[in-house]
């Protein structure tokens, strides 16, 4: 049987603002990504979510970002690789102090934004970033966009890895993700994006600009700023289920 | 024999600036403690500054602070227990990651600036403090101002705590420190400040405003932003050792 | 005819967090005070902000705040008095250059949130505050609590100023706004409110926890975090001219 | 009469950081270029550092910068022409005020770092920067890399505008500056900078990696960060009038 891991983004309100509704969503999930305080997730935000996400039996991980509190991690950064291994590491240790207080560990590590886009691009970057989760906990799954530079970093460095699918991102023909600039970039019917799901999770493919597209996924992402999220969520997985899918955290690393 | 710790804020540099002489400081003093990123000391900061700790066998410590980077975490905030909470186990976990990853580990914890002077004051916010070192850690050592709430929240809290005593400033007959403000609030002749860290050390007393003060030290501090820091470690630690005391860290909690 | 100011809080979305209703809001009030970057309002936030009260022809006032992100800017700091000059200067000028480039000027002045308070009741920090104001331009208004210390600072600047009151509020006896955390210190119900404005506006006059209390208002507040801010404003306003009260922006300074 | 204007970066510690000598450097410049808080420069660095330039008459201009506080402005982020018009705007109006209150008024404004790199290659960047100057007042000097973008823009949108050329560091033979990274990019050498600085002033050239090249220039900047930035900058003012050079502001826009 087919098993495949739902992630989602969460814990992205800071202070005063709030974004996403995690706790609906958790109730659908098996991985949340926790944002750890430099593109969202003020100390606060980030002990509550950590403690819903235990709540809900869902497995935390990191999702260390870019310094970008108003570009939301989203505006690619030339920085280091050190600086990389070194905002890396503080963010998957803050996050992790959460985890330990609420009785609870770190499962994984999925970076942010365009830490994300520059890691499954970068070698040097990704490399940078897996070290800092190995140098911290070699137990730690490291989450990258499928077959990019990012799985690759995690395998080199010993790291258990999985690779991420969107369910409502079309692909281009090389298996990038179109940018959300272009007609078309983001599947917003959900039916639609329930079906490229499907078909990731049990062929291993999808449509792509180019034709089929073969994509090995061993989790799929919900976006949780998507104003559907949690009803998403809840569909995907129905979805996946209803075609055979099981829907579970990811086990290797420490799980 | 009379021991005792001598201990130094570090890692208070951040990003383009420059603060402190960690490297010539660290030759003389016992413990660190490490700016965390809310007044000072970015990432790569701390992991330097980590290292450097650990090259010399110093005990490491977490420096934690309000969140305010111009003022230098030196501006009370009005928080609330629960935030003091939040941002007390973030830095932790922050500064721990980078000890983890230079394979050593946190021993204490000493609270900064004015998020120090609250707590040695504010019962509430020391408990919180001290829930939160407890919670990532019950080994840790928890540092205060001698006498005060934080010592005494540790203790309630079932943590190993090291009361701190200051070389080079006076003391009001209650055994709070004097003011900056105040004429003679700092000593800053060194043969003056070495006397009275031997008194603290070896009598367990010292001159203040009121006459001769009663002070239980455990660890005294070296102000690393004194423009003499490095010699005034150095005149510190051979004074008590000519005085018959051993400078040496903490035991207690994980040491 | 009695004529009253309606102001609200305004441009408080911060990079990808959104806040407030502010276009619908802009309809019924007279003048809004923009956030200037320290508590909320990123530069794009608050061109934008400018741009839409322009356009409804709402008077535009700085609303600067101590540096505190994270906390919304309602947490008390102690800064000193030189500290608030500068980040009063700091913030009336980037919301200046927005009015600026947007083909007007700012008419007046109100401090946000822990500054609003701490300067209703601090002389050395309203006058320093009023300074700034008056070094930026000596015809902007300066908006503070209604017989606090900052209309009485800007009196001494020789600024022109408006005494504020709230609708939805409870008042103390002493005419201090009732902590929030009180039980009543929030009006929840609309009628209620509007009762409390139109009382004010044409009588002078409250209910407080001691009794009827004398408050001079040139200006009431809209709160834009309420969850009903437009119908609030809307009905306001109504009932303001109901009662036979002109609304509208305050003359003096440069109006 | 050849006339140049030396100019340098000033402003640039924060909080409890100190960084440059611009008491010393401002007997001996003729244009001071303040940051404004993005990279470097808190409001009180900014008041007392415009305070300090009007102080010695020289020519006062905003310094604005990327967000990026930990990077020191100095890396690349990808942000939109509507994020570029929006930061430039905020922090020239933030300067303005500091000068405003000061008595006197803004004479230019140079991008820093990144963002002055960015905007002498990147046209629809430059031509943000270029409105946002124009916006706010179109007196103001726009000041960037000669023969760059920038000035480019600058002169579409109308602007008096400066370019500026570096005496301690090499160019290629494009007119670029050679990387830092690269060996000899930067001329530590004092007698070969003014050599070069009077090459430029007095023949509009320089050596460069590709031989000898034209540079027009009507500024040249004295790099604050250097160790010998006092020394440096008097030496270059006497070198270039002693070559017949005169050395002052420069005129157009408001001067």
């Amino acid at each position: 049987m087919k098993t495949i891991d739902l992630n989602c983004d969460m814990g992205e309100s800071f202070g005063a603002w709030t974004m996403g509704q995690d706790d609906a969503v958790l109730a659908h999930v098996t991985s949340a990504n926790i944002a750890c305080g430099f593109h969202a997730g003020d100390p606060a935000t980030m002990r509550r979510t950590v403690a819903a996400a235990a709540a809900h039996g869902v497995a935390i991980g990191a999702h260390p970002s870019l310094p970008d509190l108003a570009g939301f991690g989203r505006r690619e950064m030339r920085i280091s690789a050190d600086e990389a291994h070194a905002i890396t590491l503080y963010q998957i240790g803050a996050l992790d102090a959460m985890a330990r207080a609420a009785g609870t560990r770190l499962h994984h590590v999925k970076p942010h934004g365009a830490l994300y886009n520059m890691a499954a691009k970068d070698r040097a970057l990704a490399d940078a970033i897996a070290a800092a989760v190995r140098a911290f906990d070699a137990s730690l799954m490291l989450v990258g966009l499928a077959a990019s530079e990012l799985p690759r970093a995690g395998e080199r460095a010993g790291l258990a890895v999985a690779h991420e699918a969107f369910a409502d991102r079309r692909y281009e023909g090389d298996g990038s993700l179109m940018a959300r600039g272009k007609a078309g970039a983001v599947i917003d019917d959900v039916d639609a994006a329930v079906a490229q799901a499907i078909a990731i999770a049990t062929r291993g493919e999808a449509d792509s600009a180019g034709g089929p597209l073969a994509i090995r996924a061993d989790t799929i992402c919900v976006h949780g700023d998507r104003a559907d999220a949690a009803t998403f969520a809840k569909r995907l997985r129905e979805g996946l289920e209803a075609a055979g899918v099981a829907v579970a955290a990811l086990k290797g690393g420490r799980a």
